[in-house]
């Protein structure tokens, strides 16, 4: 398919959550303790919560970057394009990327909200997590329907409570919620613990998508203090196989049958060797470690529960059928340094230069719809007018230039998280 | 091709080493000093070195077993195969299983010799070490030339020392040197450390491979304690990539240039994928991280100095020519649980069905060859009569029957290191 006829809908983007994001849904008593914006006398603007700082990391919103500037230094919100904070600009954005619609994973509280977690206030904590997800779906989603997948933060810290936020959540329209790669890292029981399964519960029984991205272990992809970043750059998304193997395994799966994960961000490539490793695994080994899929094979069992998606994977497009043509979703990372927006659409369609319309539609927009529980078509959306070229005449003259800024007084700086800094050394 | 006239060199077995090893080769003064072999009062038969206790584990010596015994409790030389640890038994066993040629990596000691490496009497350790080699390069491999590629343990507590040892096996003909995943998670200076340059001046000089095995690094692919044990099977191969990435993008490769590496029961099928990512991570973030291969890209750098290796891997046969068909081994992973032996041939056969031969003549033999510069072709060994049907007819009727032990005494035990037990507790 040409780029301009594809449909694109992107199950991995990040907000940058904006400096106003609580006013309209902390309750009062909450107003002073919700987490704000403070800049500092670097330039910069931090977030502030509980005693926490957390900054916004350059290297997280580089979208209309030229690629020397990337870095994982601090910055402000004047500094970062607009896309990466306000709704309105996020879509000029995506029309002038092609995108019909964009999922969101949260920035300063972590993939997970490991932020709200570490506060012993609990109430505080709840109350914070409730605008937060309120902001998302009602304000970040609500205010263009049909162009965000809204997606809910978890209640990390008690199982119970996570279960009745994603009951809360669904009744709004909400069937995604981000979740960590593993508790057990974190410090909370494992997987394979009865301690989750309320949640798992809630999940399956409100059509709730687990989205696990990468990075959300709390265990970075790092070999060595010394090693050069482009270890980590390049272990992360594969690191997921973790999450994929101890899900797959786990009493989890069987134990509740309409449960679905997505491993975001983790890329398809590896898929077909990690489903050949399960089940060659399982034939070799399930008489004495005593598996049992019940006759089926574990790659079968995969396919029923986890959604996996790329940003530019010519080894998971070609071997899509050993995948899942229903398992493989497309994603654009915007603003993150992985993304090509504004150009994803011209590098997919070189990708996929020999995909069936078919397979590519489901790959690029169908599955996520379903997955997701999600429909786009609204308010006079058809496919005609849902195309990259279709968008693109939307976005008219959105400027999508490369804009270089002022790097004086930034220095360099080492280790990052996702959306946190986890080690910062000047060079 | 048909698996008859295969020709077929393992570059990943394992030795179980025999009481009487140090018999010939340590010297008087430590004689009483070395490993010994101690039948314990529940049947099985541990070594003991320094202090240490170290079980043959039962899931490492399965060959010819039942897969409902597979299992890690600790077992005796009396319940395992003679092919284990007898060359003569084990040359039958390669006969019969269609195999010319098969590199042995050690048991006891641990992949790398961590088991030397914690001994505080450095003198008695190097005699130790050095003796293991001798031993390992003069008579297990040395008894029946063309059969056995020799491979020696490292000096891991000392980079000159170990050095020197290279130039020592070199010397006798040995070209592989096994060695850790990670030093840095072993306690010593990392893989970036110019620490180790001796040794990669030593190996570049002698034309010795530097063989990394998956479960090297001394940190398990454990996601939790609670997670079933097939997780930690299912991910040990891949986990290996962590050992490519940090040595693809290390100074090691730049400044040794013609220093080469075996990823050792690694998998092939995900390096594709891994070479789509170190290939993207350079294209949008060396101009901030600084990376520099001169024109060239990492994925073009890696084949020039990684061997990599499967046992049964459909995708990467597949995939073969987006590994580089100059890149790609044969294991057989004899006598552990992996391992297919003796039906190997026809499984592989099956595999690269659709392989022509001039390229499976390279997977299965030429390439182990050349990297480990090795020659199964003395003695009169002709390529003729060096074929999986010809060394079978060479095998008569050697037993290779499925045989069950007397399972009563042993109880089920959880969690292993290869060679080495690092959780046991009675389920």
């Amino acid at each position: 398919m040409k780029a301009e006829d594809l449909i694109m809908i992107s199950v991995d983007d990040h907000v940058v959550e904006p400096p106003d994001m609580f006013d309209d849904h902390i309750p009062a008593k909450y107003r002073d303790s919700a987490p704000k914006i403070v800049r500092n006398p670097d330039g910069s603007d931090v977030w502030t919560f509980n005693g926490s700082i957390i900054p916004n990391i350059g290297l997280n919103a580089v979208a209309g970057r030229p690629k020397e500037e990337y870095g994982i230094e601090p910055t402000a919100f004047d500094e970062i394009r607009p896309g990466c904070y306000d709704i309105h600009e996020r879509i000029k954005d995506m029309n002038a990327g092609g995108i019909l619609a964009s999922m969101n994973f949260p920035s300063f509280p972590g993939f997970s909200g490991r932020l709200f977690a570490a506060t012993e206030d609990k109430d505080l904590a709840l109350a914070v997590l409730r605008a937060y997800n309120d902001w998302h779906i009602d304000e970040w989603a609500g205010t263009h329907p049909g162009r965000i997948i809204p997606m809910a933060l978890p209640v990390l810290w008690d199982a119970e409570l996570c279960a009745a936020e994603v009951r809360r959540v669904a009744a709004k329209g909400c069937h995604s919620i981000t979740f960590t790669e593993n508790p057990h890292t974190l410090g909370y029981p494992s997987f394979h613990d009865e301690y989750w399964d309320p949640l798992w519960r809630a999940v399956s029984d409100e059509n709730v998508v687990v989205s696990i991205h990468l990075g959300s272990s709390g265990k970075l992809s790092v070999t060595a203090p010394d090693a050069p970043i482009d270890v980590m750059i390049t272990l992360q998304p594969m690191n997921i196989c973790q999450a994929a193997a101890d899900l797959l395994w786990s009493r989890v799966i069987k134990k509740f049958p309409d449960i679905r994960f997505a491993l975001s961000e983790g890329g398809t490539g590896w898929i077909p060797y990690f489903l050949d490793r399960v089940d060659r695994t399982y034939d070799m080994h399930r008489l004495w470690t005593g598996q049992d899929f019940g006759g089926r094979l574990p790659s079968e069992v995969f396919r029923e529960h986890f959604l996996t998606c790329f940003i530019s994977d010519p080894v998971g497009v070609q071997l899509r059928h050993l995948i899942g043509l229903d398992n493989i979703a497309w994603e654009c990372d915007y603003p993150h340094s992985d993304s090509s927006w504004p150009n994803a659409p011209e590098e997919l369609a070189e990708v996929a230069r020999d995909v069936p319309a078919d397979e590519l539609n489901k790959i690029t927009y169908q599955n996520a719809m379903r997955w997701y529980s999600f429909d786009p078509f609204v308010g006079g959306r058809t496919p005609e007018t849902a195309t990259v070229g279709a968008l693109r005449a939307e976005a008219g003259d959105h400027d999508v230039s490369i804009r270089a800024r002022d790097k004086g007084r930034f220095e360099k700086q080492v280790g990052i998280e996702m959306g946190k800094l986890v080690q910062s050394t000047t060079a």
